[in-house]
């Protein structure tokens, strides 16, 4: 019965891509506010997508911001029902300059198709769509109940899709949730991912005089908004980078001897992580290893920094104006409420004199461990090696989806996150992309999974 | 006599406020490459002017970059030739949104003249010519000779015109520089600078991964350029602001009991220094009083830092590069070359592992002290007092002129420094401006000046 879906997929595979290019083109990114329009296209070309696939009650939900797109299909009310999650936002493409192809005009190259969402999460979303389409369109039904939830504020912290799904409960009541919005472990190595980091967040501003100033005739005698900004920055960490925020780790869950073990067994090696980030050397907190630094430890990062004159030639000035943008990668039970609270007081401590402080923060997401011996996790794991040969690996993630936690708290669902990127793809990135191969073994997968899943009862 | 020239100028003074209004129209920013040609068109408008108001031998010298304008008008070998030096390039003027009428579509409210370059220089350098003009037109003649030499390169450090100078030692020849680029000490209280701060500087650019990384799938595991960034500026200044390069201050002269005395007596107060800069409170090196960390002591600024996403949301990136505009400001006997080295030591030593390093060094300019005790900076300080009324005060400042230097070294002249700008015209910033009444009472005290300076032989 499968392999005729199989088929189907085969045979439909450059209409599949020539739609998925056109989901591609639209630069639906949802932190800029002049995409507001095309993040509506984006949810309205979705909407469309499961109409076409089969699904019913295909609504979109507007939010004060970005909507929500809901379908459902429910054949038979004593099969398990999935609610899949994925997200039609995408972050922003800039730097420009650094991609190979534009980041809105998707271009497949050696087997991989490049575009800004390719793999985070249009790609993805996607395959959901053409997996449950050919099984509708090949066998005439779906083995189990569906209700996709696609959102498209996911890449600015899902700040409406809690109080979405709080004021509808009942609509995306399921048996499990599961996303394809992570990496598999390398490829041809499936994973699932049964733990993720959450996330909070906040923004640093520093003024000092009214205006710019001339740094000959005022420079020596007024606070520069960059030093103090530099002085905070840099009691963040520690030479090591160690996080210096007071009271940061006291939460952080210590790893237990069964899970470092478990870490170890699977033969991650930095070689191949230092070349899939692209740098010289690793650097982290000691007496951690890698893989523990990216899933059970905490981290600061300043994801942006600016103040003064950034063009080229100098400027003589003391800026008027600097600005961080900072996230924490947490852990559990690291609280996001409790970390943006410490690190907020960390920061009003280590402001220099002379300059005004405004701190603004962004949205937050719990951190998330699901127990694997979950049937909707194992059939997932045997899905995976039947289409892939090899044993599914169980990982945790570095990376941050807050919906997890919410469909986890909220909704009292477990999570299966079933990726189908690979960690090289350039997530958040110039030249992102994703990698045909699993864009067609993952459909195949997901169909498998829906099949077995179909026997399961919980 | 020169009242008949006064008469003149009260006459002409909107025609000349049109002209100026013109010349403040030629965004001849010399930094952004962008504006080359409008450069160009500035140094062509003063070359105009020049031949205009009567000036012989007007040519246009290019450089590798922005010409040079030269002009003169020699009658009596015996007399002293002045060389007047000025520059017709502005600063960039972002930011944009700051100013209240655009930046080069000049604007007079307030009996001020509103534009990039109303004081710094363009609006000096007209006074200049519209002088020399007046006495032309209404005299026949002129007390004493002119060389005139405007250049379009002192917003990026004067880098052509040394070796300009070296190549026409001849053309330059006169008895003494007169520059207006600096203010007055304040409004109704006119002053000589008989000493400037020099300039150096450097930008440091850090480079992490190849591209910008997921901070969720890389964070924790690699360094962040912005976090090595800010380690590296935090380690120049202690929290007291007193900069901490090794060997930073070891040339400085020390302020002697006399020149402390004198300064004190100026009665410079904080408060109205703080009101012109719009700070609430001032920070500087212990142990100084603010002229004096403005004028005799040296510092380190940081004119813009910039990395990783800067728009509005976030953005949750490890970015891939991070960079810092450094300048000093320099004071006898402080080397340029040997303090650029001290620094580029300081950077090295303090670079945390797991990035990349590179130094790119900026133009530098010797600080400069002259004796105030000579004929023509004596006779400068008592055409101020025929005009304003009042004794002119001799000061230093914090600024640079990298050429005040190359005029003193190179060509052996005394300096006069007549600035006829006020501290808070907004040299370098948005909303820069230049007060008429300085404009008229100016052109009246150049007028004097070369009366007086007639009868001096040096």
């Amino acid at each position: 019965m499968l392999n005729n879906v199989f088929d189907y997929l085969i045979k439909e595979r450059d209409t599949h891509l020539q739609e998925l290019t056109e989901f591609l083109s639209i630069p639906s990114i949802s932190a800029l506010p002049d995409h507001k329009e095309d993040v509506r296209k984006a949810a309205e070309w979705t909407a469309k997508a499961l109409e076409k696939a089969g699904a019913e009650n295909v609504n979109i939900y507007d939010t004060s911001r970005h909507p929500v797109v809901y379908g459902d299909y429910i054949r038979d009310e004593s099969r398990p029902t999935v609610l899949i999650y994925g997200h039609y936002d995408v972050q922003p493409a800039d730097p420009l300059e650094l991609w190979e192809s534009a980041p809105f005009d998707p271009e497949i190259r050696d087997e991989k198709i490049f575009a800004r969402g390719a793999s985070d999460d249009k790609g993805q979303v996607f395959m959901h769509i053409k997996a449950f389409e050919a099984l509708l369109k090949v066998t005439g039904n779906a083995p189990v109940n569906f209700k996709f939830c696609i959102e498209g504020e996911e890449e600015i912290g899902s700040p409406n899709l809690p109080k979405f799904a709080e004021e509808h409960r009942e609509l995306l009541s399921a048996d499990a949730a599961v996303i394809s919005d992570t990496s598999m472990m390398e490829k041809g190595r499936p994973s699932i991912c049964y733990g993720l980091r959450g996330l909070c967040g906040l923004q640093i501003d520093l003024k000092g005089a009214n205006a710019d100033l001339h740094s000959g005739l005022y420079g020596g005698a007024v606070q520069n908004p960059i030093h103090a900004l530099a002085k905070i920055v840099s009691s963040f960490h520690d030479f090591d980078g160690k996080i210096l925020v007071d009271g940061f780790y006291d939460q952080v869950e210590t790893l237990t001897e069964q899970e470092k073990e478990a870490y170890d067994a699977l033969g991650l090696e930095d070689d191949s992580f230092k070349s899939q980030a692209g740098v010289k050397e690793l650097f982290g907190e000691s007496g951690y290893s890698t893989v523990e630094r990216l899933w059970v430890r905490p981290t600061l990062e300043v994801n942006g920094i600016g103040g003064g004159f950034q063009g080229e030639g100098i400027k003589t000035v003391i800026p008027s104006r600097a600005s961080a943008k900072i996230t924490c990668r947490l852990v559990p039970n690291q609280d996001p409420d409790e970390i943006a609270r410490l690190l907020e007081e960390h920061i009003k401590k280590h402001t220099p004199p002379g300059v005004e402080l405004s701190v603004s923060l962004f949205d937050k997401g719990a951190p998330y461990v699901t127990p694997f011996d979950h049937p909707a996790i194992q059939t997932a794991g045997k899905a995976y090696e039947k289409v892939y040969g090899v044993p599914a690996v169980f990982t945790r993630g570095g990376g941050s989806i807050p919906i997890v936690s919410v469909f986890d708290q909220l909704l009292g669902l477990p999570v299966v996150l079933m990726g189908f990127g690979l960690p090289e793809e350039n997530f958040h990135a110039p030249n992102e992309h994703f990698h045909l191969e699993n864009f067609d073994k993952g459909m195949q997968t997901l169909c498998h999974y829906w099949a077995d899943l179909a026997e399961e009862r919980f």
